[in-house]
């Protein structure tokens, strides 16, 4: 099954917004990428949309930015 | 149960982070207000410490915005 992937990038901001959607997103339709850590994988976010993190990439390709952590710019 | 609960005032930012987040939380999980139909939740929005639309108060009292339509204050 295709699932919602949630970026971020280990940032406060980051963190909080990760517990609160993963305490409403069950387990087994969301998938976390810490782009600090994975950042072979920031150049597939910013073509999916991903400006800034956190963000969550739904399953039908729309992005919702979750508050502001920081600029994707940033995490390179 | 205390629900999530997704403010939002039928902007199109808002519809479509609406649909998105239906889509991944359990419907049990939360309630949905407009507040441009009912302006009288407003204050106590503002109060729990949404400043624009779409926004998600958790159950833990955070509030998630996600992307940005409206700020509260063009929605009295």
């Amino acid at each position: 099954m295709k699932k919602a992937i949630f970026f971020h990038a280990g940032c406060p901001v980051c963190l909080s917004a990760e517990q609160d959607i993963l305490n409403l997103i069950p387990a087994d339709q969301i998938e976390v990428v810490h782009l600090g850590e994975d950042k072979g994988k920031i150049t597939a976010a910013e073509q999916a949309g991903v400006q800034s993190v956190p963000a969550l990439l739904t399953t039908n390709g729309n992005v919702l930015h979750i508050n502001f952590g920081a600029s994707i710019g940033d995490l390179k």
